[in-house]
């Protein structure tokens, strides 16, 4: 089943302690679709400006993605330069230059609007709540925020809130949302708040999820080298929600094995800069390292019980 | 099969930002054994001073830690004085007075020397060389050292870790060991070093395991409440040693078993100061833990596969 994504398209600067990328592609949902387009078909609704390179363009369809929603109007599009700390885990907005997604007022096509699987990357919650407006009933809602919009549409967005069925933070998000220093009680809070299932991505320390019925945890696939993590945490939900709409089934089973496959594209994506890694990419690699994903977290319980 | 533990016994003063604890029970060795001693029976080579309470020797005897290793010397127990800071990853040391400690020349007792499964607490390498000089080929060796070791005993402690199968360290340790920050690197850096398995403790984090063959991760239990983080290395290695005494075969099996069973440990320590949750523990609690951190960690996988 296919999979709608709302969010940016965006031109990226980055700087890392393993090197540097001017003005390469990127974008939230840049980063979901490259991934999510392994497990399903992808549909963008994003806008660019008339700077937008053909070669970017052509990037994203020769890989599948439905780019009809992606809307090109005068002006520039959307720039971000960071730069990464020494550890990778923090980083610097240098600059931004929001152009011509200031304006960016999502509008779905017909058989968007129909879609199953849609994808509410970091964008303001009041366009998230249009967006959701103008769909009929998808079988699964997850979004993405981020801590502009708790500090300051915390009511638009709460009011969102009921309407996702799975939320994505990162842990400072998750602090900030439900105003508790501890994980577990952020996580519990946040659940009282609407979604069903909420996503705490750690970076570098992996993936905690939260569901009525249970906790989940699983580590980063510990790397030798992390060249570049921008976009780790749309790549991820990329590989969760590909595998959901793949899969077509949301239990408690599939989003644990959704949220493996979303660790999986996630420890890939860093590897290089930018969509280096993503691009270059084959399904044998990906069903490799979820083998060595599944080894790395196997605790041979049941070996152990079977002595 | 019986463990021997050889390291400190001393009185902590801890505060967190959940309270305060002054001159209460703790140190390696007591940690240690007061988790091991769930899974197998404990012996402990320690000294204290003469300022050690009747009370504390019987909290450890009452918990079948066999004391006979324990030496009583003129002068006062080991002091440590330490503060956590908020989000208690991190603490400060406010005051050590090492005292009779620093006289500290463990000798084992006849039975002690013929030991299956020792574990070298964090002390001076020295001592830790002198302690396996003194064994008659235990079957497993485990040991924990600390950033003063790897700064200022260098050439010892790598001349010590070949004998050494299992070693402990936390993360900033094994960074500064290899010279690697990358953990995976630091990880590959130090198996060279001698030791065939490497545990690397990441507090909250979990934990990740070394070997020639593969890597494994787990995740801190999550809880909602930590009171005092202070001795969670020691009982996770209380933990995890007593399991493997208790199974009695080292495969790479039962080393992830181990290390579950000393993540279950360390998180029920910390949810209270020093030793008290600990000394109120049931094997039913354990046992309900444990059951709790496999279906945390357990990715679903088969099911998917069988489906």
């Amino acid at each position: 089943m296919s999979i709608v994504v709302v969010g940016s398209v965006a031109y990226d600067s980055v700087e890392t302690p393993a090197g540097s990328a001017p003005d390469i592609l990127g974008g939230a949902a840049t980063y979901f679709s490259i991934a999510a387009r392994f497990f399903a078909p992808v549909s963008v609704v994003a806008v660019v400006g008339s700077d937008f390179k053909a070669e970017s363009r052509q990037v994203l369809s020769s890989h599948n993605i439905d780019l009809r929603g992606l809307e090109q109007r005068p002006g520039k599009t959307f720039r971000w330069h960071g730069r990464y700390h020494e550890d990778m885990n923090t980083r610097d907005t240098l600059s931004v230059a929001l152009n011509v997604f200031e304006g960016f007022r999502p509008t779905l096509l017909p058989d968007q609007r129909r879609c199953d699987y849609l994808f509410l990357a970091n964008i303001n919650p009041e366009l998230q709540a249009s967006v959701l407006d103008q769909t009929q009933s998808p079988r699964l809602v997850a979004g993405d925020t981020m801590n502009k919009w708790i500090a300051e549409s915390s009511a638009v967005l709460k009011k969102l809130l009921p309407r996702i069925d799975i939320l994505t933070l990162n842990d400072e998000e998750a602090r900030m949302l439900s105003g508790e220093h501890n994980l577990v009680r952020a996580g519990r809070a946040i659940l009282k708040m609407g979604p069903k299932t909420l996503l705490v991505k750690r970076g570098e320390y992996g993936v905690l999820q939260f569901s009525s019925e249970s906790m989940f945890a699983v580590p980063a696939y510990p790397l030798e080298e992390v060249i570049d993590p921008t976009g780790a945490g749309d790549t991820f939900a990329g590989g969760f929600m590909g595998f959901l709409a793949r899969n077509g089934r949301v239990t408690e089973s599939t989003l644990r094995t959704a949220v493996v496959y979303g660790s999986v594209m996630a420890s890939f994506v860093v590897e290089k800069f930018g969509l280096d890694r993503l691009l270059s990419l084959s399904w044998e690699e990906i069903d490799n390292r979820y083998r060595a994903f599944i080894e790395l977290t196997d605790s041979h319980h049941s070996r152990w019980i079977s002595q």
